[in-house]
């Protein structure tokens, strides 16, 4: 097939400086949690996205020096020989595909703790960027830079961009962003000094000017030098000459850089969750950005359909299409667009797993794509599979995210597959969550599968098929799966994270009874130990449909570990629009068809609270009775030739889509095979210097 | 000077199997957070200790198989041969001082979530531990464990063992405790099984009696095989035969391992806060042990007094002396008992800041020795130092934390020294603070110094002594020193992160108020966005003082941060026994003298809170005007002939006292010599095996 003619302009090649990016598709820098400790799988990951025709692939935060330590979450350093060699693998990766390759350097300033180098944390004027509502941000407030630690800043940021050019980077980026170094600067929150790095924004944007003009003596000729900046909080500022800061701030560099690369102020707002936030809604703080600069101009916004990719560029927003999530999602996005298969890509759910796995300190994981971060270590490929030789007949049952992702890896492996679901749509849990508030994005991961399968001959659909271990052994295949996924409990647990037993009432519900349409009676007291996204939606759920609900959890907040993938503000605030009561920092002990009781989480102390019914977003475990049955007619199922029943996805280990996603594309790939449990392969750091390096020497 | 004849029961050599330690003083497997990515500052960590005359030293969890995988947090691994030669490194330099090493292989079953291997976790019967009041601990729960996966499990443990003994370990650990993999087959709530691992206590017992015999057939000739277990839930649970199923549990494996390690179930039982809980709080639990087994048993309790530890042994309660903290804080402490130095003891302080390290995913930290993780790092020892060849005179001003460990690493570098204070009592914040509700173990960190610093010659000590730039110039030292610590400010914080000015009003009081002296009138509100312990325990000082008091939290819990240090639940406890409401998610928006307005952290929705005053601990800022004015008479300074003006601690960079204790002596170590501005060595892991390592091949 061939690309749309409407989409050729994203295929133009644009310049950067010195270099030429082959067409507009830019992956800007994002954490992929891999850090310089697992060199070769992040090279696989970067180069996943530039074989799958993305114009330039960044890595993510880079540190230019020991007093930029983010531990414990990852990034990537550029110290020391070491460093650049590990880097090398992924510049190298890159170009194989015609691809440019940046680093985005970085220094954190006062958001690190410096926990591993443990020097003091930098700051223009002593003031923490400091998050008041965390308690593990850490206890060690930043020092107050003088003049030498900006000129040995200066220093290692143009030692890091030779580095960077060593290591065969084409873009080097200064980065003036989501609160680190080059941001305290412009903001007069944290900038107070009163000398020429201070006071009005021209000064105020000196410390990034020099940055800029430091890396473009460095390595100018022969690399773009971009600049990342946050410009959300200064577009709300008015400026003296321009409508805000934010435009003053392009104004003065309009020349400087050879990029602008554009973006808003925090995790939340710059990487928003589809359940709160649609396709592209940074262009009103970056809008006016391409108008003061002639400098090309990323920006980002979820972008995964071309025709608001297109829209951006003919209406003079930006210059390159950015792109990380939905680089993540699917690397082969620009090229499936060339090629004119706009229904074959794997659009990026708005989920946010990715940004948790940073949050989490560990690397990346996609609900949509289950092989980012395992191109190395298994041998995946986000797009091409082995074939089989011996093509055998396989039975999936169950719809649900991990059935289709298996059924859709088997069937590109030429397995002969028949996948069954008891229901009259597939999609297992999605079937009934993507209709909750904010969720419907969530089911391209069923579109895009159930849109393959549709293509694919040796897949068969058996939709409102009931099986048990009789017509399974009727239907005899070679092999089968059993993707049956998981139910809801009544189980509780105590503030020792001991579970207690059930609580059994008439009147207590579980999102299973919901999902089948029940509504509770009367006044709800949603009592949500599982953290993340059920408890919240489905109290929203119930708000909407007139039900008098409360909201209790032994957490902190409501939705707690929504904190991972920057939905948690987001939940409080919708269910305050819903006007539901939430209390936080409790257990509930009892319920007796009246009264709800509930007990302190540290203290014990007891609440009554009148409700008629409960619903407990607690503990999945798996539906487990077709695997018991079938493994207790062994016999009967090794006389039909059945070789195997595996479990995958939360029939196996309940767990999130993602858990789920990447449980059945494992199997798949791996059925059949002779291979033990942990087949991987175990990434090292480079260490070509021996450990006696001494930063002492290093620093000359 | 000769050890105390009373004490001389503590350097008996003891045998554990085939191995035999050559004292009882046995550092119990911890955490260091060092890894195998940082092999030689563990190595050199654990080293300090053998040196110091601890008799048996053992590694943190030792993951024995890629389905235990607790990232980010951190912990060793023995899955393959790098694996192998990063022990080693650690077992050579523990065996040059004539001590045993000691492996705790380990897995953890359902409390990993396997966020990097991406393996289902096992489980005895598919319950997760839940920590229900975390919102960060993740969405995966367990898989059931078949037979094929115990056996699986147990193969792992042999091989692991066996990788162990040619690492070089005396001794080999089975662990069954802390919420892990043999815990949860203990517990019946864990632990629903029909087969015969679970039902009845002989039941429970049996996967952890087979990991006990593989380990023994495995490695039971060269190495003592050890158990680690948690005895505390079991403690309270009625036996058939026998007081307690701890009783039983202990009855029913009397004979098989070659040493009991006994322990509490959970990290804030079993390694507790000085606040709350004194020495040898674990006895009420192990204390039978040693009645029903002829094994030598090990425990812990904070031990640092020689007399408690006789004490230990003499009742029979223990055989060997179990340190952790306190091993940390002081790794000489058995050479000083043998050698009659007890006063020299550098006693752990139980701040627990070493636990948070770990909470934290970074190596660990220690107030009381900020020499621990710096030994090959930076080259710190926690006793020598080296001295210098052209002493000079130099002056500390301000003798808190930071000014005292410079005073004493000066002086025992052979400087002459002089540490000034304008109070009459040395100390500095912790002259007030070692006043507060529990905080009194916390003066350790004076005691200690002051001690020390009142045998040398060198070093003079100028209480009540107020200098200005104009005394300092008189002194004409060679170099000065500020450790003037910080002050707190009535800054406040937007829900962004960003500070939006101080609250200005006569009745708005911060710390420093209260440690001067003055207690506010009236109902108090106290507003916490530091989240450590100040906040907490100040406002128990005001109840205690019996002013009507409430605390107000931007966090999800009050002290939220304490989370690292297990103290939270005991706040919340204390708070409620002292009837303090506590208001979570909240921040101060203003005060007129009568009222508080506070505003949700996320809604924003506003609340009017009647008070009299406002306790506002929040950020601290350095107290830098003595700074400031020796910058400004550079001139003079250099007339006199002063080399240099130095901060160090809160007056650099405020944070816990043990950054200010590191930073005092770090300066002290650093002093006077050409070094740039990191001068420590970047560990590397050992990567002998070339990185196309395959774990599918290791798994043969």
């Amino acid at each position: 097939m061939t690309c749309n003619p409407r989409y050729e302009i994203l295929f133009e090649p644009m310049r950067i400086g010195p270099v030429t990016a082959p067409n507009r598709f830019y992956q800007v820098p994002h954490a992929s949690g891999m850090t310089n400790a697992l060199p070769r799988v992040r090279a696989a990951f970067r180069e996943a996205k530039a074989e799958g025709g993305w114009g330039v692939i960044c890595t993510g935060a880079c540190s230019i020096d020991p007093s930029s330590d983010d531990t414990p979450l990852p990034f990537a350093t550029m110290w020391d020989d070491n460093d650049i060699r590990a880097h090398a693998l992924m510049t190298e990766a890159v170009h194989r595909h015609g691809a440019l390759a940046g680093v985005e350097l970085w220094h954190g300033g006062a958001s690190v703790m410096n926990r591993t180098s443990r020097l003091p944390p930098l700051s223009p004027s002593g003031i923490p960027w400091m998050a008041t509502h965390v308690g593990f941000m850490g206890n060690l407030r930043p020092k107050t830079m003088d003049k030498a630690d900006i000129r040995e800043v200066l220093r290692c940021q143009a030692e890091a961009a030779r580095k960077a050019r060593t290591a065969g980077f084409d873009i080097v980026y200064v980065y003036a962003g989501m609160g680190y170094l080059g941001y305290e600067f412009l903001l007069p929150e944290y900038n107070h000094r009163g000398d020429e790095y201070g006071g009005p924004i021209e000064n105020r944007v000196r410390f990034v000017r020099e940055m800029i003009e430091v890396t473009k003596d460095a390595v100018g000729k022969d690399c773009g030098v971009a600049l990342r900046v946050s410009l959300e909080e200064l577009r709300g500022r008015p400026g003296r000459n321009q409508p805000s800061e934010a435009h003053e701030l392009v104004e003065l560099l309009a020349d400087l850089p050879d990029l602008f690369d554009v973006k808003m102020d925090s995790s939340p707002t710059d990487c928003s969750a589809s359940r709160f936030t649609g396709e592209g809604t940074h262009e009103p703080v970056i809008d006016f950005v391409k108008s003061l600069t002639k400098k090309p101009v990323v920006g980002v916004g979820r972008f995964t359909s071309p025709d608001t990719m297109v829209s951006q560029i003919r209406r003079g927003v930006l210059d390159f299409i950015g792109g990380a999530r939905p680089s993540i999602a699917d690397p082969f996005l620009p090229n499936k667009i060339r090629e004119g298969r706009e229904a074959e890509i794997r659009e990026c759910i708005g989920c946010n797993i990715c940004i948790s796995s940073w949050h989490d300190g560990v690397p990346v994981r996609c609900t949509q794509n289950p092989t980012a971060g395992e191109e190395w270590r298994r041998g995946w490929h986000p797009e091409r599979v082995e074939r089989t030789d011996a093509p055998e007949r396989i039975l999936i049952v169950g719809g649900g995210p991990a059935g289709l992702e298996c059924a859709l890896t088997l069937g590109r492996r030429g397995h002969e597959v028949m996948l069954a679901d008891s229901s009259r749509s597939f999609g297992g849990r999605l079937t009934f969550e993507k209709t909750l508030p904010g969720l419907s994005a969530w089911n391209r991961v069923v579109d895009y599968r159930l849109g393959r399968l549709s293509e694919m001959s040796n897949v068969s659909l058996y939709p409102e098929s009931v099986l048990g271990a009789d017509e399974i052994i009727e239907l005899a295949p070679d092999r089968v799966v059993l993707a049956t996924g998981a139910r809801w409990t009544n189980m509780l647990y105590s503030s020792l994270e001991i579970p207690v037993g059930r609580l059994d009432h008439p009147d207590v519900l579980t999102p299973d009874d919901i999902a089948g349409g029940r509504l509770p009676q009367g006044p709800t007291l949603v009592f949500d130990f599982d953290n993340y996204t059920m408890g919240g939606v489905l109290t929203e759920h119930l708000a909407a449909h007139g039900i008098p609900v409360s909201y209790v959890t032994p957490a902190g907040q409501a939705s707690a570990w929504t904190i991972m993938t920057n939905e948690l503000p987001l939940v409080h605030r919708a269910l305050a629009r819903r006007k539901v009561p939430v209390t936080t920092l409790h257990l509930l002990k009892s319920f007796d068809g009246e009264t709800a009781t509930l007990a302190h989480l540290f203290t014990g102390e007891e609440v009554r609270v009148a409700c008629r019914s409960v619903l407990i977003v607690g503990l999945r475990l798996p539906r487990g009775e077709l695997f018991e049955a079938l493994t207790q007619r062994a016999d009967a199922l090794a006389a039909v030739g059945i070789k195997s029943v595996d479990r995958i996805g939360d029939a196996l280990a309940p767990g999130a889509i993602a858990h789920a996603v990447h449980s059945g594309h494992k199997l798949a790939q791996e059925i059949g095979a002779k291979i033990p449990r942990q087949p991987y392969r175990r990434d090292t750091p480079i260490v070509d210097q021996v450990a006696d390096f001494d930063m002492r020497t290093a620093a000359e």
